[in-house]
Parts: C-alpha cells; structure tokens; sequence
C-alpha cells in the first residue's frame, strides 16, 4: 500500500480545506455534501453524538452560524492507498478561550469523490496539555 | 469498493474486541502492538493530544491502571474494501459517572495485520445529550 502519494494527499487537503471554509461561513449544503450520505456514517461532535446521515445534516441545519471563526494547527492529512485518507487538526476558537479543539476525520474516496465516513470533534482544557 | 465484506468485518472486529480487552486490563504491550509504529499515528485522548507512535507509547506507559473497567454501546464497524476501516463507539465507567465516551478509530491492515493508525477519545455530560 502506497502512503501519502503526493497526488492524493493533495486531493485530499483540497477536500479538507473546502470543509474547513464551509465550516466557518457555515455553509451546510457543503458541510453536508462532504460527508457520506449513508446510515453508517458518524460524527461525534463536541455535545453531540450522531449516528447516520440524517442526524448529521439535521444537526447542521439547526447549528448557530454564530462565532464560528476558528485558527487550525498542527493539521496532518495521512492517506492509505488512493481511497482512504485521516485528517486530524487542533483548533483554537475566540469564542471558546482556554480550550483547544480537536477535529479527526475519515475520509473515502467515492465515485462521487472524496467524503467524511466518521468525524469525532472535542474541546479540552488547555491547562490539561 | 466493497463496504462491509463479512470476512474482513470479522477481521476487524477480531481485532477491535482485542484492544477492548487490552485497555480494560492495561494489557499496555497489546495495545502498544495494535497501533501502528509510525510517526503518522496520533491519538487525541480525554486529556492527550499524542502525534506519533513514541508519544502514544509514552502515555500508554505511564497511564493508571486503576478503574479502567467499562462498558461499551452502540458500537458500530464498517469496512471499506479489504483494507480500511473505521470503528466507533460508546461507553462508560463507574468512575466516571453522569459522563459518556465516545471512542473513534481508523483501522488499515498492513503486512503484520490491522493497526490503528488515528484514534479520538473524549467525554461528554450525558446531560448534553
């Protein structure tokens, strides 16, 4: 298995990085158009526990565009093969001081293209690290 | 791609019930041994943020082996393809009351068999759900 071809790992990035853009102008029809519509998808967000797709985008419609501004670190996109990829990243909001989130997701390539099979967000203290 | 293959499900399961085991008992050599030994590797834990194999390994050696018992739910593996796999679930501990966990896991098999190459960890008021 061939790990981080360059060509796919900048597929992936260009998957990522249109995510992270939808993420903080809260774009949910491309939030919801990069995870896999299918009942096994999951995301485990930071108050939320959401299994399949319907719950996901239910989530995303109903979310605050409020203080949704957040500055990415540490990001490390890994790919496996030419269809299966990790991005995981710590991120820092305004709004949410003392804390450092982190974001980890599966990513899969379809015939449709790249998207998010399982997502996990979480906050922790600062002071913990 | 095929999604869900029942042999390769069975593969992974396999492998998932063995780490469970290890964590319960602190079983830190199999654990250590169902990460993959990578830089690339990264767990962000309930209280960690872990980039690479040696940190994780670190963590897992100094980590407590008091009142690591838990009790795991709403699991749920897919398979994509013979290679990849992601793995999550939910649980909780006594000595954590009022709190759930949520558990997320990337599988790939290698040469030497599945290994965990991205893991996510945290806890959440069950009173947020």
């Amino acid at each position: 298995m061939d790990i981080d071809l360059p060509e796919v790992v900048a597929e992936v990035k260009a998957a990522f990085d249109k995510y992270e853009k939808a993420l903080v102008s809260n774009d949910v029809d491309t939030l919801d158009a990069l995870f896999r519509d299918d009942p096994r998808t999951i995301r485990y967000g930071a108050t939320e526990i959401l299994y399949g797709y319907a719950e996901i985008a239910a989530f995303r419609a109903a979310r605050s565009p409020v203080a949704l501004g957040r500055t990415i670190s540490r990001t490390v996109i890994t790919t496996y093969g030419r269809e299966f990829a990790t991005a995981s990243t710590l991120y820092e909001r305004p709004s949410a001081p003392g804390k450092i989130g982190r974001q980890m997701q599966t990513w899969v390539k379809f015939p449709e293209g790249w998207r998010v099979v399982a997502a996990h967000v979480s906050l922790m203290d600062k002071l913990a690290i």
